[in-house]
């Protein structure tokens, strides 16, 4: 036999990051010397809180970091909480805690635990798309549901009932706030829809990674409405860790140990140094919302001064950093529009195809993660370039 | 319907480690007051060397840590690049390195990349549990072949035709230094059970995670057969660094865009902090060696005293960390077995039964990657509670 079946798997054909490619010829870019104003990358600009890097400071005077146990360390899960408990006025058990290796684990281990080959979960789209590459490597079927202004980009009852005529549904998966549209579900809507998720024996996931970050409504846990749901965050947003690799999970009872199990196998255990300088992070919070701050004032910058150059079919922007911008109005190919923008107007954003495999190629994502000058900048360089 | 399908999948009901188990009692035992020797764990008791701790002390000055490109900072390729060329004197470009968050990640890239649902996957019994549970979760199927003294407790081309009759095996793992029996292959044996496989269009998967760490024996990269190899190793063992959570892959052409966009979904990317002070690690050299001549003065310790004290059925200890001790003289049960001396010789070593689901249960695990001071007192205990 000969070697021709040394080849890559069917189910690593999963679909690149756009943003990536834009992020590489943003840096080629950089190399030789032209100035580029990042509005692709969702990550913060500010660094971890200074209680985080304190803590990391202390530990690396001895330097002694080994494996924890695969839920993460016992302070990190009080602290998380703690947490819960002040913000969500929520009490959990520690026992219920899982640390993850950022969300990204958390993900993958939600998936692996609650569902078996050939499962049907419902995503939105658009969407983050990491979300239905992890679902296709893993042999589930990613169930697309184009969300509108109709339902505020959200999923409701309904959708997920006309998307069980096709067959079992056996998930449902929702950020709000959303990536990469920024919308938020109302306390009462996510409610309605986790109740109807229970009632029908479909697993709840919600990603709770923008937490922190909604600028008018309240945010709400899905912990508020039931215990039988599967929560993911992570510290990289709020809490400026993007870095650190580090998230956590709330479980129902019924699957932490299936997740222990697979956890123990498939990462051993999050970094540790991670999970201490995050359980620091819980305590940053003056700085963090200083943080917070500079994007609402950059929210508020852009939201002005968008329409005002043309990108005027924007949607909501209750939270997360992100604006999702209708630009079929430019151009109905995203991921040349944002060529275009980073070339001849040093702004790179991301092109909607990324999270939108149907209408993508008629949105841009622009991330107002950065400073104020560089939003300033970056509104100058587009009125020009466009004007 | 109700809620009676909210329930774990099947494919998480895998084997928990009771290595995990016996590290929980023995902090319980230590909560009470109790000195315990950790002979269990197969981690090193030193740090990572000073070169990899003032680097992170360098970063943390700043702080600011982000998202790298899923293969890693480029600094931590060119120097694993020149880590081959000085080592074993081959150049593999640094495309083909990919950063992984430890070598867990490498497993599960190299097996969504390499493998879909179905595939039979090669392993030798007694062999690392992870790889057996990984493969599960992912749909595979792990061929699990019982090694023994006939050949060395290695694999060989023979093993692997007799595996095929069943059914075709699409890829080979092997860990050469072995966890748990810590024994070698030769460079010969391991050239030609390489050049076997490629005939046979088999993927051959190297664990290399205890390069370093040989003590009579020369070891040899997969790499110096084949380009066409998986090669998967980490920082955690020689450099100290399990939890930093950090390592590496060489891969073929092939691979490689497949598992940088597994990556780019699933990771992300390694810690930031990590991937620094593992570039930095790499220039460690004389720290390392010291902290490995202290494993060899333990080695010899322990392969003269365990004999000694009736453990005299012990497998050739070629590299690693790791006495595979046949105690089936003392017990059948080696759970039970070591239960009973973590309670009454305050010795925590890991039950077979991890590694080897057919004949572990007669043998006993003990890593020396501890203080000399501990080896002597682990005999002294030992011997009291035998005699």
């Amino acid at each position: 036999m000969s070697d021709h079946r040394l080849t890559a798997s069917r189910r690593s054909d999963v679909a690149p990051f756009l943003a990536m490619d834009v992020m590489s010829e943003a840096a080629k870019l950089e190399a030789e010397g032209r100035r580029i104003i990042h509005m692709e990358v969702g990550q913060p600009a500010a660094p971890a809180p200074q209680t985080a890097l304190e803590a990391a400071r202390a530990v690396l005077e001895h330097g002694r970091l080994g494996y924890t146990v695969a839920r993460g360390l016992l302070s990190l899960r009080t602290g998380l909480r703690k947490h819960y408990q002040t913000t969500y006025g929520v009490d959990v058990p520690e026992e219920r805690f899982m640390a993850t290796t950022g969300s990204s684990a958390g993900f993958n281990l939600a998936f692996l635990a609650a569902f078996d080959p050939g499962d049907r979960i419902v995503l939105t789209s658009p969407g983050y798309p990491a979300y239905r590459n992890i679902i296709k490597a893993l042999g589930l079927v990613p169930v697309e549901i184009e969300v509108g202004p109709d339902t505020r980009w959200s999923l409701t009852p309904d959708l997920i009932a006309a998307a069980q005529v096709d067959g079992p549904v056996r998930g449902v998966l929702v950020a709000s706030p959303a990536n990469p549209t920024g919308t938020m579900m109302s306390p009462d809507a996510l409610s309605a829809l986790i109740g109807f998720c229970e009632d029908e024996g479909i697993w709840f996931i919600s990603d709770e990674i923008y937490h922190g970050l909604a600028y008018e409504e309240q945010q709400a846990t899905a912990l508020e409405t039931s215990q039988n749901v599967i929560v993911i965050n992570s510290f990289s947003k709020y809490y400026c860790m993007t870095g650190w690799r580090i998230g956590w999970m709330i479980l129902p009872e019924v699957l932490m140990r299936p997740v222990e199990r697979i956890a123990q196998s498939l990462y051993i255990s999050p970094p540790e140094l991670s999970q201490i300088a995050a359980t620091a992070a819980l305590a940053g919070g003056d700085e963090l919302e200083a943080v917070k701050a500079g994007y609402a004032r950059n929210r508020e910058l852009l939201l002005k001064g968008l329409p005002e150059i043309g990108f005027d079919r924007l949607l909501p922007v209750d939270g997360a950093f992100y604006i999702y911008a209708d630009t079929s109005g430019f151009s109905q190919n995203s991921l040349e529009f944002t060529r275009a923008m980073l070339h001849e107007a040093s702004v790179a954003a991301t092109p909607g195809a990324d999270f939108d495999l149907t209408k993508g190629a008629g949105f841009t994502r622009f991330s107002f993660a950065g400073s104020f000058n560089d939003m300033k900048l970056a509104l100058t360089n587009l009125k020009s370039w466009l004007g």
